[in-house]
């Protein structure tokens, strides 16, 4: 379907490969909520060099870093996003020197590398369909921002040369669906699964809720509790702390829209 | 616990470091049924060079590859065996060179190499209790052998250098009780999950269960079928096929017995 037969659909109803396109055609958004009941991932491409320790920390620290899927060093598609790019299709990418975001631009073709072995990690973008079938509002989404995250005092289990802070997104529940949220949410262990800390923030080294280290932030209605989940901007925050001369991420929140649906990530 | 105090206990009521220490000992045994409640692992012991294909081909091949723990190069002990040794706690190991099996030790040290990375992936004997405790003989267990396993026509998905056969191990389930061996093992995904084939050896391409490629053949009562669940020796398979130029493996059936226990690899 070109651009102009699809450009009617609110971004809930398209494809992920008409998602994916918008995206390759420049546009920039979070995408929390497009292609209703199909996956979204994170993305970190680090040097064929680095790659087992990457893959090693997401091993260790599957919380944070579900993977979904790698595309090895030259390859640019895979089963995740047929007929996609993967330098193209996600609406902002930032590009790491060092461990310094020295770009963050909305196509990284020209900052691609032959020898980059792509991560696709598991979102929690994708529970929320879940959350919202069974009456969980997702404030982020209905306040039309990015979803808050937070750099925390948990560390992650270390691999070799890479370190880092557990990341957690934010979610406000209302505090008699705490208990619903965590079973839902339980039910996807592939893309973060169950929160790893529910109510006070303090406990996670997290001063001001107002403040996220990354995304927007949401308003806290009475009767909510804020629930964190693990968050796939964690490999982002190891290459701030580690420094490998180079590395790709999405910008957060901008997320790869996957052709996986939300459904087969879940357990039952 | 000295040899000397536990030497009068069964394998199954042995503690899982007990257990290594036996095998570090000298004693060489199929694994199956030892340690009753502990995890077992299937080992692959690969050069550093090595190590990032491995992985990925486990994370690509996750039902005969679940990863439960990995050892970088230079750490011979960790979570899994805590205390312990992998070069020596294991009762058999099998090593290769180019793919060709060139020694059967019993205390793989020798032949330790200081570049090598150690995967230890799920075992199915995790879920034989399991099995029994719900009334379903095993029955290499009951008859004194090892589990038979066998080479299947059915494909891996390749990373990079490697690629291999799915390798799986068979136990003869009574028709009546084909859907209980399903439920209870697909409670498992970590150890090898729900069987990847029920009944009709023919459509794996196994011409004849009397010949198993690995371990021994068992007796199949009337009335039972045969159910195959993907099997931790496929990496082994891969290593012939691929040949790498080193590589160290467990002796099939003859497992690293951990300290993790059954029950937290099991999911609702």
């Amino acid at each position: 379907m070109s651009a102009v037969d699809d450009a009617a659909l609110s971004p809930s109803a398209l494809t992920p490969a008409q998602a994916r396109e918008r995206f390759r055609g420049g546009v920039v958004r979070p995408t929390a909520g497009w292609a209703a009941g199909c996956a979204q991932a994170n993305l970190l491409a680090v040097p064929r060099d680095w790659a087992f320790e990457v893959l090693l920390f997401a091993q260790r620290n599957p919380k944070p870093c579900p993977v979904l899927g790698v595309l090895d060093a030259g390859e640019t598609a895979g089963p995740l996003l047929p007929g996609g790019d993967i330098r193209t299709d996600v609406p902002q990418y930032v590009v790491y020197e060092h461990g310094r975001e020295v770009a963050r631009p909305v196509d990284a073709t020209a900052y691609w590398r032959d020898d980059l072995v792509t991560f696709l990690l598991g979102c929690s973008f994708t529970f929320e369909d879940a959350l919202m079938a069974e009456g969980i509002r997702v404030a982020h989404i209905d306040q039309g921002v990015n979803v808050p995250m937070y750099r925390t005092s948990r560390r992650c289990e270390p691999v070799g040369r890479l370190s880092g802070p557990l990341v957690v997104s934010m979610r406000p529940v209302p505090a008699d669906r705490g208990a619903d949220a965590v079973r839902i949410t339980s039910r996807y262990p592939a893309v973060h699964g169950a929160p790893v800390h529910v109510g006070d923030p303090a406990g996670l080294g997290i001063a001001d809720l107002a403040a996220p280290d990354y995304g927007d932030a949401v308003r806290i209605a009475p009767g909510e509790i804020p629930v964190f989940w693990a968050c796939g901007v964690t490999p982002q925050a190891a290459v701030v702390e580690s420094r490998p001369p180079f590395a790709i991420s999405h910008a957060p929140g901008h997320m790869l829209v996957t052709d996986a649906r939300d459904s087969s990530y879940q357990v039952p």
